[in-house]
């Protein structure tokens, strides 16, 4: 029996506890915008040095200005070396209360159908994927002693904050984390019954806008039909960032924005992605961006904004006639090819500084972003993960661009001149960054077994 | 010495004690639109009892599905009756670190110039002035032992949320609250040295729009650039209320709007209400609705479209790239003249449902109104009343319209038979509704005075 046969029975044998291991993981609440879980960060980071050296890494949990960030080492002799990135942060989880279970008590859940999902903050971004990764490695060890290809592990505890200490991080640590290969797990499967491996990531730019008017709240009975209301205003603002066509009709937001090549479009228009499939399962029918465009264009190589967050005034039970005096909007744009997230900034701050009355001003408060990125096309390692991947799923994985932003994988390429391989194993109905967020068991069981086969094709 | 001279004397004699009596009341944080806040609202109400059965009045806590409303007969046999209105709820008071002291820890602060305010939520609205009524009466008593005109007493504890349940109240004790005039001190002065006899009222009309789009919460990576974003379509509705020129755009929300009289227009043109006076003050500079109207006509004349709150998506601290599943606003509607309060709010519903995508639903919790109302300009009890203001203030009353709405007014005139005399001594700057809320000492003091000057001058 080959070591792969082998491992790939351990991964199997090993399924429960691997799964007690990750709810342990799952259980720490590690939401990294909130400071309030400052600690809970530092736990789950420590949590995943300790596992890593039982696994005999030499593991550490690095101190920066914001949470601690995990690095690990294998010390074996295998020829090539792969750095293994992923995030222990999660998202906020409010509102608490669509939750059905609380969120960081991950369970097994059967689905009517006889599909089993663990449920949890984080089961599918990102601790559930992290440890389908370091569960590959954890079975090669007990099967073999050594691993295929020597592993450096890096998982940050800011991604879902901007990961604002990592790119300093590694550039810092250069030596520390150069090897032939980054790998990533921290995307989804195009569906259900086939993976895929992600060519390119848009890139983030956020921003805070704050909209001040009158130096205090107001009655709308006094001064209602007078008095400028700052959410009238931002309203305006926002209203204005499409046109009709769903475009963004804000100056130079699309600078830098290029059109795929034809032979690349032509492939998107044969993918089955339509309103009904990719729509429909969450309630809605109708694209809402640029009407010219194809679906998947819309959420991948086409760059947009939202609003992520909005509010001002009296949003308490019952009514208050007041006119507010501030008014908020949290922002975030995904980015594109050559797009500059600083000029993008910079534009969208123009267009909003152009439409606040003279008399109200606008101040902002934030502001990061991160440029998209392209993973190399001929990189020999992506045939060899693509064949591993077919060889696990029964079918060739679909290589596409993604519309979800990973800031760090930019760094990976310009800092360390390393290539990523994008590959994971969430689906679109995992509720990331929802209540209820779920990771199929499937996902995780294969999940470990497709690591366990990548590792080895890596080798070659 | 005659007896209103005996009495205004007693009045500045005693006025620590009935400041003392204030602050008691005002130390319960009566906020009527929180039930969590419900004990203290009967709490408040049980207060009023107490103090004016003390009085010698037959006073008691009537419960109605809401918060109790208190009622008070004197029994004495003077020829003519005046029926009092007020309330003893407030206004939330979030954001409550805006406060420079706590609200409901009622002090006297006193100005660099020397003026001395009284610091509390419901300082001025409405607490500090239904004790400007209270406090004469019981001078009055105290003097003569008898009042000039007989007084019945109605406060209620739900202006601040709609006054629910005032309207059947009144319809179903109409024979208790029959009198010759209404009496209601819940409006202010012209300006700290004028005072003002309001005739008329804006109506209200308050609703909540909530705009539900997908069936849940989505990450704005997978789904941005193609999903309904329910911030960007609420944004849309609320920046197409209003058009360029400030006017309300909606179908229909100015039937029922009349020009005053030009003679009427004559006298407002000549009042000192500029920008400069009237916005520079709470630091904004240009008037925000309609263009072509005068200040005076924007604040009492005209009627608005406001939103008071607002809200959707990740609000807490730092960001979030979520697509938010709901957005929601509450507006209220400032009313004028013969505007019918339940056409306007079938207007504006029917402007949303117009402006919602159609993979997305509005829902609408609220649409409650009151129409506005006018006070008969040739009631010869306006007239004593100016007098009485004219000598306690040395300067003619100003009679004009008003911004802000009482919806029971309304029911006095329909349902009781009678005028009301509406007469108050807020100020501008008394940030009603706001933090840090304050009541003049001088409001007080002269409103105690003003009150028993017009109680004996009805009694002629």
């Amino acid at each position: 029996m080959a070591d792969l046969d082998r491992v790939l029975a351990t991964v199997d044998a090993d399924l429960d506890a691997s799964l007690e291991r990750l709810f342990a993981f799952l259980a720490i609440p590690s939401i990294s915008t909130d400071r309030a879980y400052a600690d809970d960060c530092r736990r789950a980071g420590q949590w995943l040095v300790d596992d890593l050296a039982g696994l005999g890494f030499a593991s550490k949990l690095n101190d920066t200005a914001g949470h601690p960030i995990v690095t690990a080492t294998s010390g074996g002799d295998a020829p090539r070396r792969v750095m293994f990135y992923g995030h222990y942060d999660v998202q906020p989880v409010d509102p608490l209360n669509l939750w059905d279970s609380p969120p960081f008590e991950p369970r097994i859940v059967e689905n009517a159908d006889g599909v089993k999902r663990i449920v949890a903050r984080g089961s599918a971004d990102d601790k559930g994927q992290v440890m389908t990764f370091i569960e590959a490695c954890r079975a090669y060890l007990k099967v073999t002693g050594k691993l295929p290809v020597e592993v450096t592990v890096m998982i940050e505890g800011e991604e879902e904050s901007g990961s604002t200490n990592m790119a300093p991080f590694v550039a810092a640590h250069k030596d520390e984390l150069r090897a032939d290969l980054a790998l990533v797990c921290d995307t989804g499967m195009w569906d259900a019954q086939t993976p895929s491996i992600i060519l390119s990531l848009r890139g983030l730019m956020h921003d805070e806008i704050v909209i001040h008017a009158a130096d205090r709240d107001l009655h709308s009975g006094y001064y209602g039909g007078a008095a400028a209301n700052p959410l009238h205003v931002l309203s305006k603002i926002i209203a204005g960032v499409h046109d009709d066509n769903g475009r963004v009709a804000i100056p130079g937001f699309y600078d830098g924005v290029n059109e795929p090549p034809d032979y690349v479009k032509a492939a998107w228009s044969k993918l089955d992605l339509t309103p009904e499939n990719f729509l429909k399962p969450i309630g809605l029918e109708i694209p809402s961006g640029e009407k010219d465009r194809l679906l998947i264009e819309l959420i991948s190589s086409r760059p947009t904004f939202e609003v992520n967050g909005m509010w001002g005034g009296y949003i308490g039970e019952g009514s208050k006639t007041v006119i507010p005096s501030i008014a908020t909007a949290k922002i975030s744009c995904r980015l594109v090819a050559d797009q500059d997230p600083i000029q993008v900034r910079d534009a969208v701050r123009a267009y909003i500084h152009s439409k606040v009355p003279a008399d109200c001003r606008v101040e902002f408060l934030g502001g990061e972003g991160s440029p998209a990125v392209a993973v190399a096309h001929d990189n020999p390692d992506l045939a060899k993960a693509a064949r591993a991947l077919g060889e696990e799923w029964g079918t060739t994985p679909v290589t596409v661009g993604e519309g979800g932003s990973i800031p760090i994988v930019g760094a990976f390429k310009k800092v360390l001149g390393q290539d990523t391989l994008l590959v994971g194993f969430s689906l679109d109905d995992d509720r990331i960054h929802s209540p209820n967020e779920k990771y199929d068991l499937t996902s995780f069981h294969k999940g470990i077994r497709s690591w366990a086969r990548i590792l080895a094709a890596l080798a070659d």
